[in-house]
């Protein structure tokens, strides 16, 4: 199909949405490790699980069998609300870099909350909602997933009380009045509200917060309070079955044209985008009908897949959740005040790690200042202004289209742009004025980290 | 046909979007006034203009025939990286409303300038871009204006020097931060840059600034300046023609559907978004075609057409600019400082105003409050945060179809939804902390101000 066919944005239409999420663990021949009990070090059950997260999630959490999973009516009719987004070809910016390759992006930005974290809010909200909660409790650094999930606890008629990690809450002051005007209760973590916050501040007074330690605060408020679960955005195996929905709409767009990318190119923190995008393709690639290169981008500030260990770890600063088995900078790292933006987990996704390991995907990292000169070029060309999380894939995905400008080769491009900047200002300011600066770990901040995983041979 | 059938989202494919603008003015049996010189108080002509427009863009301005006017590829190729525009079906908002009301909205939001203005920036850049023109200047009240001339520019490589209303700049950090990101200059208005800053400094220090004020600047530098010409986001008629896309699209989409309106209904601060929205619509009225009830939405605290005078009045605070006649607060009426948004200017589109004067069409004004109450109840059941202009229609929107539920009437409502909130958390968050307030402008303040509107009798 000739270059003019393609038009600049490919839309399905709301009935080609997908009616089910792919669960890529079920074409896995190396399933994820199991999440083990922190007590006992056994698996994971359903009934372990139950007093964290809803049951329904339980269940997907650890379902590494069941191939299609239905999307329910109220979910799909949600999704209808701002999906399915559409897939970009990037004719500026191929004409720009003067490149034969052609480059495509899946644009998950159009929606309030910004990106695609939204795909598994309403998911997990619904859930909750079913089963007769009141309310849900979670942590977001960024403040995406803090978005998204108080749009959706707002849909679904949930309470919704989020924890921020400290230097997001300062660094965003305007996330947190979205998810106000969505009724959510947000508290900069570590706080004063939790045995483990408190016990945090004391220890480490002054300190910037993190994820981990997000996680352990809202978990504990979860556990101890009547009609209350906690949900997560990211790293778990039930969002990333939620966020299939975004490579399922990719590759039924591509599909349309007889598209067939060569190189499929996603940002990772957790690896909620990534896992969702590449999907369905790694799932070809499993099945061996067909091959693609993969391609994870992480901060050089938070290297997870490129300067990790794939061993079991905490999932959280206090050491309350399940032990995972994953790339990890161990459960106390924290990147570095100057990193802006999110992807600052200090783990990744079970299931993209255990493919990491197999060798079906590829990872790089890039320094931050490089990474806003992605992004701001991007927004120059492609008139999108990106989040820095996805300004990681848009550097990545740039320089393959230059590597292809060398060799004349034609290759077909595809890249995740999970989300928008305009939350990020801060971030952009520093940049505009020159004053952004790069933080990469070194080998003995690393060690020192990784020293204190726990000793669990699986 | 039935509810079922109409989707969520009504998408036209890129090949439907329009190829020309509609002009309205043409199938006006009643013309808008001309635009006077103020020295001769004759009608301007494309000679008298050239020096602050580019020619184009003046040509555009004063002809009132051409009904017709081709969209150039460049500018319909900018258009396909964020057009066209959803034509939204509110179901979620119907049911919770419980209303037989069917309601639609033509979102705008769904691009980096957050806005419509995008629509004409991209037209100006590019005739300025066309013309050999180094630069443009503008003015920019909430700054949805200056982002889209931003990138409009930045795409075009054209300098870009905008003149930002103080009290706006000061409320809106981060957008000063979009359009340095897109390379412009921004500088707070009034400011020392300029002879008209410094005069209005002086008889007014510590003022909130105007849009008045801001446009007699960039009028000053665009005027000064070799190879620079000014530009304006709404008012004028060449806007309102580029804008007709916003309509062109909606009247199309819902063609497809054989969907007919019974009341369009959009926000109005110069008219931008709203001469656009009608114009397919109007035109059909003027022809005698169709009847639709179609109103204009304002601010209780900035009532042109409500409260204002049909009358010639200077369109900037230093009466540098041509004359125009249009519903008017008077040249240096200036909102109370705690009106959040955009919809901030003292006069009105001439054309709208002709239209209004004729009866063609309702104004009704709506106080602060209930606008975010509107823009909060929206933001949680349809998932969009919206502008606060755009909150504006919604207001009415809601109001109408509450009509509809006490009459039982299936009316079929249409509004414009212009743009995003995500740059208005600073208001949200005065909303969210019940410290939003409302000021009605007394009779005698506007008295005061109409009584200095200048004595040309046409």
């Amino acid at each position: 199909m000739s270059k003019q066919e393609v038009p600049y944005k490919i839309y399905l239409s709301e009935d080609e949405m997908p009616k089910a999420w792919y669960n890529l663990r079920a074409d896995m021949k190396n399933k994820p490790a199991p999440l083990l009990n922190p007590g006992t070090l056994q698996p994971m059950t359903v009934e372990d699980l139950s007093p964290v997260f809803c049951e329904e999630l339980a269940k997907q959490e650890l379902d590494n069998d069941t191939k299609e999973i239905p999307i329910p009516d109220d979910i799909r009719n949600f999704y209808k609300m701002y999906r399915p987004s559409p897939l970009v070809r990037a004719y500026p910016l191929e004409q720009k870099l003067g490149t034969p390759a052609k480059i495509y992006y899946k644009f998950e930005g159009n929606n309030t909350s910004g990106s695609h974290k939204l795909n598994s809010a309403i998911a997990q909200a619904y859930y909750a909602k079913k089963q007769g909660l009141k309310g849900v409790t979670t942590e977001t650094g960024a403040g995406q997933w803090g978005t998204a999930l108080s749009m959706a606890c707002s849909y679904m008629g949930l309470d919704c009380i989020v924890y921020m990690v400290k230097v997001s809450y300062e660094q965003k002051p305007f996330r947190r009045e979205v998810m106000r005007t969505y009724g959510a209760k947000v508290t900069p973590s570590p706080s004063e509200t939790t045995n483990i916050g408190k016990k945090i501040l004391a220890e480490h007074p002054g300190t910037n917060g993190s994820l981990g330690c997000a996680i352990s605060e809202a978990v504990e408020v979860a556990t101890s309070t009547e009609g209350y679960r906690y949900v997560l955005g990211s790293v778990l195996n039930q969002v990333l079955l939620h966020q299939s929905v975004i490579g399922l709409e990719t590759k039924a767009a591509l599909d349309k044209y007889d598209i067939v990318p060569d190189v499929i190119i996603g940002c990772a923190g957790g690896g909620s985008n990534l896992g969702g995008l590449i999907a369905p393709f790694m799932g070809e690639k499993l099945r061996g009908e067909k091959d693609y290169r993969i391609v994870a981008v992480e901060p050089a500030s938070c290297p997870s897949f490129t300067r990790g260990k794939f061993a079991y770890d905490f999932c959280d600063t206090g050491m309350v959740c399940p032990l995972a088995k994953m790339y990890t900078l161990g459960s106390d790292f924290i990147p570095s005040p100057n990193h802006a933006g999110g992807l600052r987990y200090h783990g990744m996704s079970t299931t993209l790690s255990q493919l990491y390991h197999d060798g079906l995907m590829d990872a790089v990292s890039v320094e931050q200042s490089k990474v806003f000169e992605a992004a701001e070029e991007f927004a120059r060309i492609e008139g999108i202004l990106p989040a820095p999380e996805s300004a990681h894939a848009i550097a990545a995905a740039m320089a393959e289209a230059m590597k292809c400008k060398e060799t004349g080769e034609e290759k077909t491009i595809v890249f995740g742009l999970t989300g928008t900047g305009y939350f990020d200002l801060v971030a952009y300011q520093k940049f505009n004025d020159g004053e952004m600066t790069d933080y990469i770990p070194g080998d003995d901040d690393l060690a020192e980290s990784l020293a204190k995983l726990p000793n669990v041979d699986r």
